[in-house]
């Protein structure tokens, strides 16, 4: 079975057992992960308080971890929800949003690692390669265009922490550490809005809530978002914008069948 | 005088003299709720720093409390607060959001109610079922479609809280401890994007701002949301989802009129 | 040169340097002010914990703090962040949202005010005139439509903060302490969602970060979301409300050329 089948399959299953999400994730986009999640058909929900975390994620099928808004408060309810996942065998994805521009998020991220088992690391370029240990023209929370030797790091980051790693970009590159997998969707709009990436990993959160394969799981989410963005900016008059296109995004999550899977999905092997 | 001339009068009372709603409410939906409070004509505050809060509600018309973040850290600004709403006779609404979902939510909705005299509670049915100390299925922060008995257990709530209860769900109950009415607004879609129970609770610290009667502050809110999601549903085009949809939300809140609420309120007596 | 020249040169400046714009914000606006950042071609980063403030600022070309939802712990990080900045002679636009609703925001502007070097501080008439000492009759968060004096008090508090000062309302006055600029663009329907402010403030932010003379930054970023505002209205349905216009201020932010700016600006001396 081909991956734009798997993807198809796990969408229906998204919308009809309607996995909750768990998201510890950053202020800023809160929202728009929530609405992304119910979007897609599954439930999202936002708890970090620390005498709650656990009971949350134990009716919960994923957790989404996102540093984006980190702060010293919120490492502790992220490590007990993400030690209760694993012991439960829940999926956990990290997002670590913009760890190689500040000491603090790169020691937060190493202390996420060094005690959770996740099943999944999103990020771009410049995120994965930072977690790599390797020195980035980081410029803030955005991406970095150079991608010399992107795979080696990502199958190598792959195997040490036994997780599926993803580096968004202009092409998205997927690894289970075996092969690499890129993802030729998306589209150039989506990095002009905050949160696209954030919602990647909700939409990823959710297809990892009914799917056992992690790899289907990163490639559905990564997918989704971009098909919802290259028809989001097809549809776009001309005297539209960012606000616009935005709109548009989660109604095309919204309307995201098996059938525009298969037609739009362009995932290849390396 | 019947509950729709008494919801539109208020309606143009808001309108007329914006007053203040304060909100100590979550962070996920906390944009919405501000921009659904300016819709229909009021003006937000969104204040939760124990050394001021005392201070908004003084010049606030009413209170509106939300659990839908709840940690450890806001729940003592919640009631102090709540106490100074008290004893000012400033309208107080408690959201009880996903109140079964975690002990500790559960706790923290008895320290609001053991430390303050609410107007109205405003649940879906799970929670409403919850506090009622009724064990449910509670999925999550998703309502419960199972009602049997449902009118008792508002009743002996309202009559032990001495408070306004109204349970959310496919038709809206709503009762003073005396008598039940039922609001059948709405729409599906309403349950598709996040905040709109935040919201609907919003819109009746909007009404309970201007109108000494809490059951009309009560009807007044669920119904303006449940006509505003019919009204915007119906627009939708065949390629929207719920961006748009929410986008219209907002825009059929602000243009909402006294004859519209005239023409479309469905509130019966049970 | 005339300002509308320069603002325009600025526009194509961001647009090509794309410079990062730190914000320590408010909890209700933070997606807004992230979104019209980006809408007018700059980067936003949204950190405030204590750990990093510093290096982020570091990066970042300008740096905008907003007290919308102030709380204890917020301070600290933003006097520590604004220090770090002065430092580097980068600017810092302080947006002191309600500052005279409470003692405590009022405290907490003293302490910024008392430890950090403004470049320039934008809020309404009643912020303006809290900063000053001088008794409002503040209602909320809400502009105070009474100018009387206003020039005097403005051009006095940009004398003795050394930092051009702003005053929205109907007509937003600007001064640098020496001459008054009154900017004439703007829809009413501005103060009628949340975040219009906070959304000036980082468009200011924005054409700080690449513009040495702040009452150009000022001048510019209080006019393009005026214009926007204006922009946007006109094209208004009329079953539009303002869900579709929050929708088309940032579309319209997004499409501002340097065209529309020399167009539609309305700055005048007084």
């Amino acid at each position: 079975m081909d991956y734009s089948t798997q993807i198809a399959e796990s969408l229906t299953k998204i919308k009809t057992s309607k996995p909750i999400v768990h998201h510890i994730t950053n202020y800023v986009t809160m929202n728009d992960c929530a609405n992304i999640t119910l979007a897609i058909g599954a439930s999202p929900i936002m708890a970090f308080d620390k005498n709650e975390v656990e009971e949350v994620v134990s009716f919960s099928s994923s957790l989404v971890l996102n540093i984006g808004t980190i702060n010293q408060s919120i490492i502790e309810p992220m490590i007990i929800a993400g030690k209760k996942a694993n012991s439960l065998n829940i999926p956990v994805i990290l997002d670590p949003v913009g760890v190689g521009a500040t000491k603090f998020r790169y020691s937060c991220v190493e202390q996420l690692i060094n005690s959770i088992q996740f099943s999944i690391i999103k990020g771009n370029m410049s995120e994965i390669k930072s977690i790599s240990g390797i020195k980035t023209s980081s410029k803030g929370i955005d991406s970095d265009t150079n991608n010399d030797g992107a795979e080696d790091i990502l199958i190598n980051l792959a195997l040490k922490l036994k997780c599926i790693v993803c580096a968004t970009g202009k092409v998205d590159l997927i690894t289970d550490g075996n092969l690499i997998y890129a993802c030729n969707n998306g589209h150039y709009n989506l990095s002009r809005i905050t949160g696209t990436g954030c919602m990647t990993a909700s939409l990823i959160g959710a297809f990892a809530a009914v799917s056992k394969d992690s790899l289907v799981s990163t490639l559905g989410g990564i997918s989704s978002m971009g098909i919802a963005g290259q028809v989001s900016y097809r549809s776009l008059a001309l005297n539209e914008g960012i606000g616009s296109f935005k709109v548009k995004l989660f109604d095309n999550i919204f309307n995201l069948t098996e059938e525009i899977i298969k037609k739009e999905v362009k995932i290849y092997e390396l």
